[in-house]
């Protein structure tokens, strides 16, 4: 078995990706869950989630050589047998739930893309040694229950699916619940249809994952760029502010007299900005977004200011640096609370190279950059090999209706996902 | 009729002012809505005020010579008689309201300074040729019908009580129906009782007005001052500032690329601050009271912002000042609009003089100053000439249940209206 011959099978099934067959189930993914006024209501594990998992899976479930599994986080896997049953698998995939009105490929591209590289293998007869399984993880979003990436999270590290099971939703539904119904509707319809299918151990082993997303930004759409390689996903800090003054009457009290819990918090995130307006770090992200102020009355000095600051950048040096200009404008009686802080996870350098190289081999725009969102990939990026594989986004928009990428951006990343699928897992011929 | 002769006798009622009555009819005042928690719960019109008003009221109502009336408006008037019965009287007060949970002085201390000085007239046996008037103005507060100083407004402009008229309590009480029950709740009592009562007619001229007040601010009490001579109520505008921006998730999304309104926001209220911080004139009042943002999530930049200014000075010049500030910085898309604007009502010199004079002539510290907050004295201040005195609060707090004067300062001050009032009343000997 030659690189050569690799490197040209993989060119062939890349090319066997069909942008017509791919928008056709991203499409027809997208009506489940579909608000009439436009974007997707689909949250995990609800009716409209479980339906799309069924329709997703039956395409592939009565294929010779396919199994479909699930496992005690209710993640559905869909399999293509490899050559050694033994073998780990090559995992892909994402998730197929939305926030509560999501747009229709946020996850949903990701799964859609596994299925069409499978949809490729099967149109060449393409055999390789070791399986590759689809995933669609559970509750990725975290808009229905929270904490978001549980699917991930548990499967990975499944002593803390208990934590999960006893998670709420707002009407009060208990994950627990909720996991044993999706569990039961599966095993229900797979026994109907005659699937091959299986519970499968949380944590069994994968030999690695690539995920493809949308980016959920505008750098590859502003750069003009097909594809990203993702070599990280960025670390962030979650603080909460918390600013004290006195309540005085608005005009009867000089600015020498006041303890204005209003005017101390602007001075601080003035400051806070400026740092990060002005750090020449293009890669900082500092952002702003709740303030609330107590009592709230225009003609009365406010005595309790709260905000929140987001900040992001792949050095924690950085976010030091934020943090320390957050210390050093500090007014009297402030406190900082840190709410999160999650240092930046990086990919498996080799499969970021595989990305890159299957880029350049498909004559794909792209470059190296790093995910500021959270991603299903981030836990898996400590259980095994991972990366990931932007598409555009159009003007950055995610989380809404008007979320959208062109087709050939899709069919680009798939093409590339494809690639590297092929070689990780190790084609064969019937000769060998 | 010599000055020396008046500034005698007013000299030996400021001296009649007896702290004790004083601090017992102000306590007995704040049993009327007071809260087993601490404050005063005493709305317009309410149960607790109309009581309270009755039980003000039937000291003096039965006295010889005193007469009580009531008008269109619910303001409520006690009147010791002059010996001229068709002279314009002189008059003070202030209002029996209070805020939902507010404090024992505010306004209380106004009526209650006015009805001490009818005792030490009278304990004097001292006449004046003109009819001395206390006034309980109705909805001083604005708390339970908006807006604020409906009472006095309607006494000097009756043509605007008609719209007062239709607006409407929190409960869908309508300000007619609650005026009415007051007004026929007077009658009843004044009939059962038997006293000498008449329906007031609104913009009964009036030959000067005085309110004794607390302060609500610090000023006074930083400067260790008894009395302050009110000069004017300074002119004030409210902006509501609206600031676009575009959401965006926060980890995904650059600087460069973003439309942040909360970054723009913070600029700007920045800017405005410095303005007022750095102008250097102690008299400049900037107050940013409310601040929203939508959408209102930790990792999604905001895509408005929306802040109000609070602005006052007594010349209009300097707010100019703060509004071109305010144009200056002002972000692209934002806009701003003027909620209020209020010029500074000026109160009449003669009486300013006057009172810093009966400070003089009795000894007690006391400076001219603005007030900063609204009176009925600022409506009255266009009927005839008026004026205010003010008596320092502690903490320079109010609209609290911490509100809080000493005893000695609400008796200077009430020495110094009762001094006020008699030159005013013109003071009679029984020769003349």
């Amino acid at each position: 078995m030659t690189t050569e011959w690799v490197d040209e099978l993989a060119g062939r099934v890349a090319g066997a990706i069909d942008a017509h067959r791919l928008e056709s189930r991203q499409r027809g993914l997208a009506a489940y869950g579909a608000v009439a006024t436009g974007g997707v209501a689909r949250q995990a594990l609800t009716e409209p989630e479980l339906a799309a998992r069924r329709w997703l899976v039956q395409d592939f479930a009565a294929r010779p050589g396919y199994s479909v599994s699930i496992d005690a986080a209710a993640n559905v896997i869909v399999r293509r047998a490899g050559r050694d049953a033994g073998a780990e698998p090559v995992m892909t995939g994402s998730h197929a739930d939305t926030q509560p009105l999501g747009g229709w490929l946020d996850g949903a591209f990701g799964v859609v893309a596994g299925l069409e590289v499978m949809d490729a293998l099967d149109s060449l007869g393409a055999a390789t040694r070791r399986p590759l399984d689809v995933v669609m993880w559970t509750n990725e979003e975290g808009s229905r229950f929270a904490p978001g990436l549980m699917g991930s999270v548990a499967y990975t590290a499944p002593e803390r699916l208990a934590a999960f099971l006893s998670v709420t939703d707002a009407q009060g539904v208990r994950f627990q619940d909720a996991r044993d119904a999706a569990v039961s509707d599966f095993k229900t319809h797979a026994g109907r249809q005659g699937w091959t299918w299986m519970e499968r151990p949380l944590a069994t082993p994968v030999h690695a994952y690539i995920e493809a997303h949308i980016e959920q930004g505008p750098v590859l759409e502003s750069q003009g760029l097909q594809v990203g390689c993702v070599t990280a996903i960025q670390g962030v800090r979650w603080y909460r502010v918390t600013v004290p003054g006195r309540s005085a009457h608005a005009g009867t009290t000089p600015l020498a007299n006041r303890d204005d819990a209003q005017a101390k918090a602007v001075a601080l995130a003035h400051a806070v900005l400026s740092h990060a307006a002005h750090c020449g770090d293009e890669r900082l992200r500092v952002t702003i977004g709740r303030w609330d102020c107590a009592p709230g009355s225009i003609n009365t000095i406010a005595n309790r200011v709260i905000f929140t600051i987001d900040a992001r950048h792949p050095e924690s040096a950085a976010l030091d640096a934020v943090r320390a200009a957050m210390d050093a404008a500090l007014p009297d009686g402030a406190r900082i609370e840190v709410l999160q802080d999650k240092a930046t996870v990086h990919f498996a350098p080799p499969l970021v190279a595989l990305a890159t190289t299957a880029c350049q081999a498909l004559g794909l725009t792209h470059r190296q950059m790093l995910s500021g969102a959270f991603h299903d990939a981030m836990p898996m990026a400590g259980f095994c090999p991972s990366t990931m594989l932007f598409a555009p986004s159009i003007a950055g928009v995610s989380h809404h209706p008007a979320e959208d990428t062109a087709i050939a951006d899709l069919t680009a990343c798939t093409r590339a996902l494809a690639w590297c699928l092929v070689h990780l897992a190790e084609p064969v011929t019937d000769q060998s």
